[in-house]
């Protein structure tokens, strides 16, 4: 209990950089700095789009809650990748897509592995909601995989077909994640840890969705600013949109799960880790994806859903590593090292792309 | 009982497509309609051999009726195909033969564990023979993947550098498929479900063989008669041979098979459910493939083992997500849903591509 | 006991081939001829530097005698791919490496399984310490790829960007290795079959480091004649170094773990034989290569870290297919076949790839 006050201590603090990162913008600082600000600003305000969407999920029963909690769990990411679609950076916003897809199930789950496993023999956890979680993880991989494929296999397609097959793809994605939901809220509810029932509520409905909502307008805030530091980073630094979406956004977006999934697997509690860490990337892949080419559609440049050869091959390296480990039911700290090796080999790659 | 006697008779009433689709094709009538009375005249005639040759087994004894069933089980594919390699369809053929794989993999087993684990928590069956199946398509999948790989990496490789490769490769499918029934009907077969064993005979030998010959016979005068349609329906509907190969030719040629996976798994028999899908691609990618390779050198254009990056994307992301699913022994309707989520993304895809 | 000496002195008997590919070295004999004596001659070789090393071990205590072990393991391809490197021949080095990943998967665990498998249901293996090893293949396969899908998707990258990138990645690859031996000789060293317990030393421990120096030596000395009658022999057969690397070499640098890992797995000791061919393919491909890169860069041509989209495909298709078979921790005769066969669709292949 301690611990998580002084976690809640640490995420109040951070809550300075909104207004610093303001500050800068305002006085045209130069962008690492603002990029830096808004992106330490951004963590808390995530930290608290969760934290009042789980009160609100106390308050109204397991299945709203789940519904709530599927729905606002990638707040974040949406919002940052709507600013970012607006400035026309769609291939920085596919970029992040990979970078979340990998961040959770490399880094995320890595870390939490690896910590978790440290001086014990072995953590065990429930194989069938994971090998639900992986399935899920093939078909979005799939998904990915077949309009590049497409693509790849095409001789110069038109707009209109990728428009198209983009669109048809989303549905059958936006279609499964909305079965996922059936599945994990309604007919296998037993499945998935209950961990709403466990904590009672500590704000009231009021209160949580004031904080709901201040949080939510000011991730926007925060991301316009970040989004609007990208490209003059990208220029004084030399790094790629590529390399900046896959490794500082994705992050940035999942800050506040990188700190749970690996706090709660340190107290063995592996059930809820993996939840945290591959839910969130079936959510980022059937929920977020479609999302973004649904209402993509509404800005200048539509996001079509034709990821680049090197993401695929990110993706599909992630999730078949993550599937090779989860399915026996056990860990320990190698496996997450190797998780985290992969991530290593990943960043490196994609440092040095061109 | 009364239920099979009732789709009996459904199968007996479909036999009036075989003189409607002649009386069609002798009126020269749309090529659309020629094509749909064919297709619907090939289902019944599929039912009847299979079930002359289940019948003739139960005479034969397991061992011998095993084979029979395994050589016997993939006469329709087989027929047609022979046709279309005869109108020279080569390119038609090969993506039928990705569709009987991914139609198997996905839409049969889909509708079977979608529709049996409806109202179930879990459906069970034995993993060891699934297991060896899924190998068996691993290895299929390496024999397909492998000298399209070849062609890939090679620099305009000749002809005859192809057919020796086609065939080679051919040989050691067709060498794993006769290992694969010497472990199915001797070493092992304790692991497969003796379903013959089941029924007693309700024809006699000589009326069996009649049917089948008769059935047979019919088969090869309707594929005629459904090949000579494709290519002018390709041209008035604008179809792609890929999308009507892939698709049309693959659900027609395996109809028969899914009725009886689905109507099986319904009835929780998912061992013999399962082994009907599975047990059916590795038919078709260990059996069939060489026949119609060694066969295809005695008309003009031979067929090779080359299949396009797009049919081998489908026949690997097919195997993968199967893969994924039956592993551990259990199902769910979700599992289901999945496969034909990634069913229908390749048919959109396949649809699309040009 | 009478079986090993009879092994043994097999052995000692083929040491005759050391003086004879010398003799024929000297007289200018015909490279095939060279070849074969050379290549007779590093088997027992190899087989008294592990033997001896093994010696060493059970003097130094089972931690040490792993490292030694783990580092010695692969003394005989180690050094052929030093002089092979030394004459430039990069691309036959790194066929060489994947032919030993496939022939220690494909072949050796083949074989193993098949000829272990006969006249048995089947065998059984502990699952942990296979599924911790097919993980570790997955990291090598992702370090393996990930640097050639960087080739592929960029537009002609830089020479020192390539070796950045090599350099970069092996380090994460030795990294790996070391936590991979501090996982197998320390935190779960339990899951390792403790095979230095069962033999007590037979020789001294200077009897043992005099043949490790002296047999060390000699394969040097036959590695120069080997590789030296690569480049006329490639001529005179018309085989490319793919071939000859990826076929030849990798069979020669691991005839003797082939020996071994069979004959175990007759005996029915399955762990033990898995666990020298899967953690002989883990130890080239995380130990053996990062050293030979870095290494390298002391020659003339430097090695990099990027395989032919061929090799990625031999080694993704090993790799899963091992996986696959494996992962239940059962194995029968049939898996054996199909690994064998495997093995011979990728010789086929590679046999006709110019």
């Amino acid at each position: 209990m301690e611990k998580t006050n002084k976690m809640e201590k640490i995420f109040i603090i951070l809550l300075i950089f909104v207004p610093l990162s303001l500050l800068a913008e305002y006085i045209h600082f130069s962008p690492i700095v603002i990029f830096v600000l808004a992106s330490l600003a951004i963590i808390p305000l995530a930290k608290f789009i969760g934290e009042s969407t789980e009160e609100i999920s106390v308050h109204t029963g397991p299945a709203l809650g789940g519904l709530l909690n599927a729905t606002f769990g990638n707040a974040t990411e949406l919002i940052i990748s709507f600013f970012a679609l607006q400035a026309g950076l769609t291939n920085m916003v596919k970029a992040s897509i990979t970078g979340s897809i990998i961040g959770n199930l490399l880094l995320i789950l890595g870390m939490s592995l690896f910590f978790g496993g440290l001086g014990k023999d072995q953590q065990e956890f429930n194989t069938t909601a994971a090998k639900t979680s992986a399935s899920t993880l093939f078909l979005a991989t799939a998904a990915i995989v077949m309009p590049a494929v497409f693509v790849l296999t095409s001789d110069n397609p038109s707009d209109a077909v990728i428009e198209t097959l983009s669109i048809a793809v989303s549905v059958i994605m936006a279609i499964s994640y909305l079965a996922s939901l059936l599945f994990s809220l309604r007919t296998h509810k037993h499945l998935y840890t209950a961990d709403t029932a466990e904590c009672s509520a500590r704000w009231s409905v009021k209160k949580s969705v004031t904080i709901l909502l201040v949080s939510t307008v000011a991730v926007a805030v925060m991301s316009e600013v970040l989004v609007g530091s990208i490209e003059p980073l990208a220029e004084s630094l030399g790094w790629t949109e590529l390399f900046i979406g896959m490794i500082f956004i994705a992050i940035i977006g999942n800050a506040a799960e990188h700190v749970s999934a690996i706090t709660i697997a340190i107290k063995n509690r592996m059930d809820l880790s993996l939840q945290i860490a591959i839910g969130s990337t079936t959510q980022i892949a059937m929920f977020v994806v479609p999302v973004l080419v649904f209402t993509s559609y509404f800005f200048e440049t539509p996001m079509n859903l034709i990821f680049t050869t090197f993401e695929l091959a990110c993706i599909v390296a992630a999730v078949l590593m993550v599937k090779s480990i989860i399915e026996d039911g056990k860990s320990n700290w190698f496996e997450g090292l190797q998780l985290l090796g992969t991530y290593g080999i990943i960043i490196v790659v994609s440092f040095l792309h061109p």
